[in-house]
């Protein structure tokens, strides 16, 4: 469908200007004032018109549990999570349905699922997954989540060995899962991208990551993974590889310009120069870093450093929401209070690029999308800038991601496909879809996890120095 | 009016109890399942009943400004803010009605303003606030913002002395105004307090506390101030006092059990030994912290040592919003950076009861409301479970709170009228206050503040150790 919109205001070098832009085929074709209307007209009178932001890293399913896992640390948390997590490709579905959508009244047009599977049904996870974002119209990355090695090895053991039990799945079955994901469902040009993405150093073998790694070459796939979450898992990598995990997963060949690496708040000036040399993404997970307890990913020091960050809300589980304002907003300010240089924080104006051509770099497209330009396709978002929660009319992108925007997005369009209109998603059912989130939960009260009381004396000796619950 | 809630979920030890809820005159007579209606009934099924929350730290008029502030630690930043103050008593009325409705529909039924009045029509300012608040409804508290020392006098001078001007008020006059609004605002009957609030040690006299201190004796006045939000501050205290601004405000009798004080970023083990001495309330506002580049304040710390404490918005240009959900979520999760100890970390319940009885606490009503008690006052919020953004049903205060919910205030009672029903705002016309925001206001683009300029050499040489700018 070609269209033109009149009359948004778009940022500039000096400010903002009313344009209209011109939409044909997809792409975006002209972008100036005053021009004809070509195709459909939409008016972006008092309207911000933006390129789609990149939800960078997220974990669909874990919407079924958002709100409530109790405060612990990731390990301990994981524990929780894999008691509870969703065994049925229709929940699957559903949730990747949420996640969209949340994503899309967010400002996002893309979004990378690291999609947990469900044992013995892996491809109906992906088929389910591919399923709903399709119906959407979302841009979608999946990453299928796979390791070779058991939760428990994820914690790092202080020197005293402990029974690690085998992981359900060997190597090879993973890099032969990734492969038939590749085969089946693998379509860049249907707006679905399977991505190389093993879980993380913590959980994978190198076997595992050079198996990705090679598969990523032959497919031209993105690589994604999670790194340095935690202190735990630095503490962990210097027992497995006596280095970081940043300079491991250098010599294993996964690092690169279409590698995105999910929370990074653990590496040192060492590994940030590493990632920079080899054009690596930081997919920073602000709100995740703080309700785990993992810390302030030192995103300034990034930025100095020339690599390239770009927000995830992760899971909804340790978020818990996909709002990817709110996350562009926390992610912004949070690091203020790392550096008193206040010439070194992070303006709206950046955090908004950092969102939207940040996430498309990430993932090899930042020629492609990522910025209002002529030739780039119409990912594109207008937010009402006469919704109550964006008045008085001051900064237009500062009342966007400092404020707390509330229904401001009016319009979503995917590749030049409008698939929100007047605030309302085109493509699915929402109300359908709350109808069947609400019918197929229970309130939770008091959930004992099974694995929890398993894992936490472990993790108490090691990161606490505490000596409760061990046996000796 | 009398009424009675049916069927709704409150927070018990153990979980959730379906319980119905009698209110009788304003008061919460009866609290159990089952009961006989009594007045009208209002369905309560599917919804969660809440304690009304305490908004307990705002300026409510820099809401003209919000998104529009550079990103500025605390002393630059408020010499831009005050470049652009609106000075216009009907602008004030408005911003006091915008940030009600925002506290109302996120789940506050108290309000504390720290106003800013405008030279030469202080009593008018007054006028305006409460006339906004006594139309929507909300119990507010004003505490009109007084000082007796010119703006730059806040900052520290690292031991060389500058040119400092005179302020426009003198102590007297400060004081004298601050009777003046007792004598014809402070109503507690009507739903309106007068506080004794002097800015901050860092722009007030001794004799202003002192002043503060006495008239708040004699009128039965809460007391408020901000505390040691920045380093600068904290320096400046040691520069003007040769102690802690605690230690200071202890000894001129400021301190107890009906102050608040907001931000408290850098106090120290003995500071927050005198706070638990005192009973005094700290309010904590992380989200304008992160903004300005305040820092994290020591909320562990203060909970350990028994400090009550409360959340505040602060203004909304230094916020933006005045979102008392968003505050409660990063103000709670935020600390688990802070402390390895998960076991330390605040839980969405107690969250809830900080902002609830927490601020009810730091006004002197800890018997009066902040819970559901029988006897207390109907200060009630009832949010609606089948909202899109609290699903999938998992346990309600953690979606609440760890999630970002959007629109879930269904009903809002403040000594039992309902201001609030079916999500809409009942007492002033919000689709008319939106016209208002929109037409008294301009777009902003790369506004000019001309007391920066003069402030930043000064700022940059003490805190920055930066020589840039000094004419030497």
């Amino acid at each position: 469908m070609n269209f033109t919109i009149q009359s948004a205001l778009i940022p500039v070098e000096q400010g903002y200007e009313s344009v209209d832009v011109q939409i044909v085929d997809g792409q975006i074709v002209a972008i100036a004032p005053a021009l004809e209307a070509t195709g459909t007209v939409v008016d972006g009178h008092n309207k911000l018109l933006l390129p789609g932001f990149v939800n960078a890293h997220t974990h669909s399913s874990e919407m079924w549990q958002r709100g409530s896992i109790s405060p612990l640390p990731l390990e301990l948390w994981l524990a929780e999570l894999y008691d509870f997590t969703p065994l049925d490709p229709e929940k699957v579905y559903l949730s990747g349905l949420g996640t969209a959508v949340e994503t899309l009244l967010s400002g996002g047009t893309t979004i990378v699922d690291h999609l947990v599977l469900i044992p013995g049904q892996e491809l109906e996870t992906v088929e389910a997954a591919v399923r709903a974002y399709q119906e959407v119209g979302i841009q979608a990355f999946i990453g299928p989540l796979i390791q070779d090695q058991a939760l428990i090895t994820g914690m790092p053991t202080g020197g005293i060995p402990h029974d690690v039990p085998p992981y359900v799945r060997s190597t090879d079955d993973a890099i032969s899962l990734l492969k038939d994901c590749i085969h089946r469902f693998h379509r860049p040009d249907q707006g679905i991208s399977i991505m190389a993405a093993p879980t993380g150093s913590q959980l994978c073998s190198d076997q595992l990551f050079q198996g990705c790694a090679e598969l990523s070459e032959l497919h031209d796939l993105c690589r994604h993974s999670h790194l340095l979450e935690t202190k735990a898992q630095k503490l962990l990598a210097q027992e497995k590889y006596g280095c970081s995990a940043v300079e491991h997963l250098q010599r294993l060949g996964f690092l690169g310009a279409k590698t995105s690496l999910a929370h990074c708040v653990w590496l040192d000036d060492t590994d940030i120069a590493i990632l920079a040399e080899t054009r690596s993404t930081v997919v920073h997970n602000p709100l995740s870093n703080l309700r785990l307890g993992s810390g302030i990913a030192p995103v300034l020091k990034y930025q100095a450093a020339g690599v390239n960050v770009a927000f995830g809300c992760d899971g909804a589980s340790s978020n818990d929401s996909q709002d990817l304002l709110e996350v562009i907003k926390i992610g912004s300010i949070l690091h203020n209070v790392t550096d008193f240089e206040y010439r070194h924080w992070i303006t709206p104006r950046q955090a908004v690029e950092m969102a939207a051509l940040g996430g498309a770099t990430g993932l090899g497209l930042q020629h492609q999308t990522g910025s209002l330009e002529v030739g780039k396709q119409a990912d594109l978002v207008l937010y009402d800038l006469t919704n109550l929660s964006l008045l008085p009319k001051t900064d237009p992108l500062g009342l966007l991601v400092l404020g707390r925007p509330t229904q401001v997005v009016d319009s979503v369009w995917v590749k030049g496909d409008r698939i929100v209109a007047d605030g309302i998603v085109k493509t699915v059912n929402v109300e359908h879809l709350r109808r069947e989130l609400f019918e197929r939960s229970e309130w939770t009260v008091n959930r004992q996890s099974v694995t929890l009381p398993q894992f936490e004396p472990l993790y108490r000796r090691v990161m606490l120095g505490d000596r409760e619950g061990i046996g000796d």
